[in-house]
């Protein structure tokens, strides 16, 4: 039997033709423009507030789903990966169309499938990768998408730091302190710069990433972009340095999601 | 002497330094989402609307911008082309600086240059470029930019239909009505569809556009490339038929102009 101890009881009261408790996956998109983040809030509107309504609105059960991780405000996904418990019986596909129905229209699901039962959205997840946007002018379409920087960023040397990055090091100079990770370590499996037309994209995968770690990390490189640090100090920073010796932390809304490798 | 006739009399009142008026030509971009198109109107929000005010904050004298062609409230430009007049002597850099300041965050000036003082951002363009992005899947992202369109669209169809666009036709079937326009004819430079990623898109490159004309085009091309109707259809309805045998308006959001050509 499936069951888990907390819907043992309930079996018991149940039909026999209930249903053992599924794990759903979803991959979900959104735009993190109109969002107070991921987590659900007591006040304020957010990507999880809205994905278990809408869940709770279709399955008429409570219902919490859980994501890889919680993205800030402003910042958006491509590729958010979510997990959930349900004891229904609908198809995948049906959970998809009706889902994409109900939710509003800047959170997209793009696919829906069965689960083993011991999956978890995050700690399941082996590697993520992420994006993050500069424009170095004024973009009107891409404004919510990108960090518009006007002072001029050498590519080379920005290159040059971020040789820096893959590999295991102590991320403490790029971490929100408030609360502490249990450990500042990270393995960056990727990480590379590209110019594409007006804009300069960073892309970075890790095992795990750290309260604000990419957003400090584009900030800290910006200035090293731009002269105000040579590329040598990225790695001084990656030896367990206090966070007030890195850079600043660039806007959210440059940032994406991209995927979650499981 | 450049005076036009209209400054000619307010000439003689003004210093011997008094510079001849400029003409100068601007390459702008704009999220059409927050507006009520282009064209300035009594309520409401236009991109022409919060051009004119900035460019008369910055000028302190009345100037009315023109530009291309008016876009629907909703569509959106990467390179529209606006032209105004101004006594003053702020070169042409320092007035990109300054307006990309002054505009709103869904307006940016790529490009503020001198043009000759007979030019029209309007009657002197020779062809326009527009661009309409049909979704086949629920995007959240580019939720404002593309039509979401969920029946299956046959990419092929689409292109043996569009074959028969090149050209000078009547396109009465592809025009809003409301006011009759004095010509229904255009001459279709270029037309073609591709696939990229979840998305079908359309470029179409012509002399003169008509009201509504790329959307009604798109609208009745969703209707071919979805098996309603032969591709054989287009070639029909290019011989001058009536609005009400041509297809649907395709919606506002997902047309573009990307260019023009002067």
């Amino acid at each position: 039997m499936n069951y888990t101890p907390s819907t043992s009881t309930q079996s018991a009261l149940t039909p026999l033709h209930q249903p053992s408790r599924r794990t759903i996956r979803l991959i979900m998109e959104y735009d993190g423009s109109g969002f107070d983040g991921w987590q659900i809030q007591a006040h304020g509107r957010t990507v999880q507030g809205e994905t278990a309504r809408a869940l709770e609105s279709l399955f008429q059960e409570p219902i919490t789903p859980i994501s890889s991780g919680r993205t800030d405000a402003g910042t958006h996904a491509l590729g958010q990966v979510v997990h959930f418990h349900t004891h229904s019986l609908y198809p995948t596909q049906r959970i998809q169309r009706a889902l994409n129905g109900i939710l509003p229209s800047d959170i997209a699901i793009h696919q829906v499938t069965e689960a083993p039962s011991d999956f978890h959205a995050r700690y399941s997840a082996l590697s993520k990768r992420y994006r993050y946007r500069i424009c170095t002018i004024k973009s009107a379409i891409e404004r919510h998408h990108v960090w518009s920087f006007y002072h001029c960023l050498d590519l080379h040397v920005l290159m040059a730091a971020t040789r820096f990055l893959p590999g295991n090091h102590n991320f403490s100079a790029f971490c929100k302190q408030d609360p502490l990770p249990a450990s500042f370590t990270c393995h960056i499996i990727d990480a590379s710069w590209a110019r594409q037309g007006d804009e300069l994209v960073f892309e970075i995968e890790a095992n795990r990433f750290l309260r604000h770690m990419v957003r400090i990390l584009v900030g800290t490189l910006s200035e090293i972009g731009r002269g105000r640090q040579n590329p040598d100090y990225l790695a001084y920073l990656l030896r367990g340095r206090p966070r007030l010796d890195a850079g600043p932390t660039a806007p959210a809304q440059g940032l994406c999601l991209l995927w979650v490798n499981y």
